[in-house]
């Protein structure tokens, strides 16, 4: 076995604990795939190599093996920084250029290289094709299939630091972010700047619920329902900007339209890049947007299959818990609950398989591009999951109440039918309850955050802690059957890379799906409990910090990306807050006699009555949003700024030795010429001509 | 008498009939202020001749003269070019940078100056303010309040030969723009590709039209509704689409940032110039947005004035003409119709007045925002004299013309008392007419745009000739008693400059009006006479060709100012596309009974109805919207696709000698040296510890 020499080499950069390696490739060797997975890991090595990456491999359990990569020298890494640098500042990204000695290399690499941008580089060494001078590695693809996963290790002092400083403040400040945005990269950085703007926004919607709900004392307010309007406007906008301000400062402006090409996009010709000229594989626009339009029958699909389960559920339990006193009280309100845990996930399952078949179909050709897709499909199955039994209850159940009976009918048929009527089901009369709203929000804005903080920290934490004690034990044990051990100086590290292989991958999707879909509760039903904003939060609080903590320790470390925006999350957002200025202001037409208990009298609800509201509040919400645009207009953003002034500069630079009258610019030079050509002028002929001409009359 | 010699040199460019003058400027001595305008006059001599342009002075009348203005030598032109151009440059105005040699001087003036950028720059040389280089002349404003006018001098021949030909052609081609550009400048060539790209749309709702009025045989048809609905917003999209890229093909795109400067603008302090460093006169964009909210006010008192006295004289017209049967029958109808036309104006004029002030109040910087922000108010008042008539028909006669039976019971009883209640008013049943609707749209399609054309081109083209040889006489009579007599050889030259002098100045303005208010016509009323897009076809078609003729014969020659947008008027289509989308299925809504006489009957108009209308027309309006935003976003503009190519190549060019790895840019150059690293590393160690790694397992 040969010597570790990879992290004796790491011991350069001072007391690096991970030994200096930059990635780990968890390869699987299954038993009877032996020789197959074998034949591939030499291909691996190849490949590392050829790309001038240094790799050292370990055992990591009975079937697979660790493999420790790292560039081989500081030359090349600075070689592809300086190289990844010029694409970024040929299509844009990065607006400095030549600096004042007029040398663009030494300008691109005066910046130094993050531990971010290290390890993106090297990544994409790893996953970049042939041609584009990478390995070509796609773990767990064609002949990657073996390649588990590929992942960088955390750096846990600097971890652990990171989640005391983020527990011990109230707001993260730009350095924060910056601290992120070095060791996790911009994507990353950015979800926690989303987050963080989110939760300071969040003080007017909570300010507001509170006085309207302690004040006011009333639930449908139109006050409520005009402010957090207003809100969602502002905040929407606000974070337009924002995002643009922070990927200029960061200098990701533009990155998503040179990310990553996808493996698996099939083109179907050759075109010229319109752009730089090269040969490119193209896939026609509208033979995708051809595929895109059935996205439309699959909403129609997800609205009806998900709609429908869940306003089934709804009345039935509505029926148990309100209509229903026969036998098995006690349990039977679970049914509905039980339905609705078991079969609503395969309904969501079927459809979220078909979200990801139609998105492949599409054949996006950047990675960027084909998960932007997906989200935005697996949108509309969250947007049903999530707000659909409080759309049922507000704009069913309240307003129209009266109208279930007969569904109610129906239920009582059925339960007649499987107590084989032996004899009369005992009911009560059916009531509209007016508070089954609020119970639904409390649950959905308390009760859900606060199951969901359990099962998405506290759980993997505990679960963690137990496995790993069992694992552990199992893992010496067979490492020891086969013939290796661990050499004392390893052992410990090489325990911490197999504790980190274990754990899953960090996805920051899902974190910004949480805080999207809450937005969405607060825009589109918190007038039915305005205290969702101050729980909302709290809770923000909270999930910021162990988000931290999910990265930090609960997930292997992500690969640091770049972003330039929250992308799809974008529309979402805008999508909710211009739906809110519709539903809201319905919610208070249709259940405003709610605080004196007329709920449900029809009688106070006209068409007219509900079609005019929405109608005024849609304009209300359109001229704010005007309005906030154009504000927002006159405000410059400082990120901007800096960017238009550093072209500005280039273009200056530019001039710099080549043009004589570099005055020019300042138009002095243009005025000296002009004024000895127009002195000679003056005394030739013009004057006299004057004096002449007027002399004359 | 100096001799002419700027006419003589004006000989080097071949046999141009206007002797090489660029421009004349008008100059008036008022018999009673001789003195101070000719001090005046002599500062404006020496104001020219310093920044290089020479003069020569010929008599206008008895009190006025006629300055010939030409730039002193084709190197000075030469070099204000290359300074604009610089500043084109610099402000990313003008892609193209340094030439494949590298040298930015030679590639800014391989292009040759243009007619238009010729008189450009030397207007641009005039009336600039002296910091800036220029001689700081304003036309009629302080001390150059005597300058009346400065122009410069028609083509004849190329103008006589443009309306040939343009009147010979079914469309305009893109030659035929870039000619109009060359000549006249961007601004007016970007009217005419406007006027031309309207034009070709027109085809749609013209069959449209035509189909529903002729196949159909309805006037009220929620199709024609949703076509034209439809229509408009292509239209609309497509063309901020074709602006933009007619601004890259012209490489004026962004010229609006670097516009001129307003003269009357008053700073409120200095602030360094984020882009550029320069120290700028600023005003703070929140002041003005305090001013701005007078707006709102205005706009309000707009509607109020403007739309009452249109209703009051509507309401008195339908007593007259369908309810008062008693004497001066003939004669009475008319009253309204006088009312209009005399009352009308005065109020205009009074609110246009407002707007002025109200937009000298802002304060804006650049002649171009100050023109964008008058437009925008007066197109308030254009919007309630062209719709409110229509409106009223549409919205209140026809569907509620029951309700009008207190106004029209108002006139009978204020006609009674003016008749001094002698006897019974003579009056019949009031009875809604279907017809007058149609009746109006018919008026204001067809015999509005006759009697526009007739008094925007063949009267003043009449008056011109009548005037001119009217004043032909007098003036050579006051020349000659003067003591002066034009010399032969410039007598014609001299006759034909005094003859335009005389002229209008061209305001582009006037004619985007008339187009963007007929584009109204159509999107807001023409369900009510769906043959309005027929009659704007053919309308257009003469308009844009009487258009050049008045430009070429009616009107001072322009001053050939660039433009890359149709600025305030886009705003002004899109505000049209969207009211069009309420206004056109409430029409069709309240009015759909009409073919079968029943209309006005109010019982199957239902406020729940109408709002529901109107709700799902709006939404399928911005649902189209997004559609077509999406679809034409995939289509990539030829404009911005040269546009971001000439910004790569620029750059590309930039790393030309400076940078070693110019291979960098595809990567090969990364490749090499990945490769000779990564064959020295994997014969070092990688090689040998994988097959040792495995091997040991």
């Amino acid at each position: 076995m040969a010597s570790p020499k990879a992290a004796k080499e790491g011991g350069e950069r001072g007391v690096d604990p991970n030994l200096g390696v930059d990635y780990v490739v968890h390869y699987k060797i299954p038993e009877n795939e032996r020789a197959e997975a074998e034949a591939s890991y030499v291909q691996l090595i190849e490949a590392l190599t050829n790309v001038g990456l240094t790799s050292e491999v370990r055992p990591a359990d009975d079937s697979s093996l660790l493999v420790f990569v790292k560039m081989a020298s500081p030359d090349l890494l600075r070689e592809q920084a300086f190289s990844s640098r010029l694409q970024d500042w040929l299509h844009g990204v990065r607006t400095s250029g030549p600096n004042a000695s007029g040398d663009l290399a030494t300008s691109l690499m005066e910046e130094p290289v993050s531990e971010a941008e290290r390890l993106r580089l090297v990544y994409l060494a790893m996953v970049r094709t042939k041609e584009e001078g990478g390995a070509g590695i796609t773990p767990g693809v064609g002949k990657w299939k073996y390649v588990a996963s590929v992942f960088p290790l955390h750096d846990r002092k600097f971890n652990g630091a990171w989640i005391t400083r983020l527990s011990t403040k109230y707001l993260l400040g730009n350095e924060d972010l910056d601290e992120i945005k070095d060791k996790f990269g911009e994507q990353v950085a950015l979800y926690f700047a989303f987050v963080q703007a989110y939760f300071r926004a969040l003080v007017f919607p909570a300010a507001l619920g509170a006085s309207t709900w302690f004040l006011l004392g009333s639930k449908f307010s139109f006050l409520y329902a005009l402010g957090s309007c207003l809100w969602s406007v502002v905040f929407f906008e606000y974070w337009k900007k924002k995002e643009v301000d922070l990927a200029v400062q960061w200098g990701v402006r533009g990155v998503s339209k040179i990310q990553l090409p996808r493996v698996e996009f099939e083109a179907d010709g050759e075109a010229e890049d319109v752009v730089t000229g090269e040969k490119v594989k193209v896939y026609s626009p509208f033979r995708r947007l051809g595929t895109q339009l059935l996205q439309i029958p699959f909403t129609v699909a997800c609205v009806v299959v998900l709609g429908g389960f869940i306003a089934t559920c709804n009345s039935l339990e509505i029926f148990i818990t309100e209509v229903y006193t026969g036998p098995f009280g006690s349990i039977l309100p679970f049914l509905p609950t039980v339905l609705l845990v078991t079969v609503l996930p395969a309904f969501s399952a079927v459809l979220t398989a078909f979200a990801k078949k139609l998105t492949d179909m599409e054949n996006y050709e950047t990675v960027d591009s084909y998960h932007a897709a997906l989200v935005q499909k697996e949108f509309v199955l969250n947007f049903m999951t999530s707000y659909m039994p409080l759309a049922f209850t507000a704009f069913v159940y309240l307003p129209f109440g009266h109208l279930l009976t007969p569904y109610l009918d129906f239920w009582r048929a059925a339960a007649q039918m499987l107590t084989f009527g032996e004899k009369e089901l005992s009911t009560q009369d059916f009531n509209i309850n007016p508070d089954r709203i609020t119970k639904q929000m409390f649950y959905f804005t308390v009760t859900a955050q606060i199951v969901n903080f359990g099962t998405e920290a506290i759980v993997p934490y505990v679960k963690r802690k137990l496995t790993k004690k069992a694992k552990e034990r199992g893992i010496v044990g067979k490492v020891a059957e086969i013939g290796v051990k661990d050499t004392p100086e390893e052992a410990s590290f090489l325990s911490k890379v197999r504790a980190e292989a274990e754990l899953e991958m960090y996805d920051v999707t899902t974190d910004y799906r949480e805080m999207v879909i809450q937005f969405g509760y607060l825009s589109l039903f918190s007038v039915a409990w305005p205290l969702a904003g101050c729980s909302f939060m709290i809770n923000n609080w909270v999930e910021l910090r162990s988000d931290a903590f999910k990265i930090a320790t609960g997930s292997r470390r992500p690969i640091p990306w770049r972003a330039d925006s929250i992308g799809p999350w974008l529309d979402a957002l805008g999508f909710l807050s211009w739906l809110g200025s519709l539903t809201s202001p319905a919610i208070v037409y249709l259940c405003r006699g709610g605080a004196s208990g007329s709920i449900g009298a029809a009688s106070n609800v006209e068409a007219w009555g509900l079609l005019l509201t929405i109608l005024l509040a849609e304009h209300f919400y359109l001229l704010v949003q005007m309005a906030v645009r154009v504000i927002m207009g006159k405000v410059d953003s400082p990120g901007l700024q800096r960017e238009r002034r550093e072209r500005f500069e280039m273009k200056k630079r530019m001039l710099g030795g080549k043009v004589p009258i570099s005055g020019a610019i300042g138009s002095q030079g243009a005025v000296a010429m002009r004024e000895k050509l127009a002195q000679s002028a003056l005394h030739e002929e013009a004057g006299l001509g004057v004096q002449g001409s007027l002399e004359d009359r």
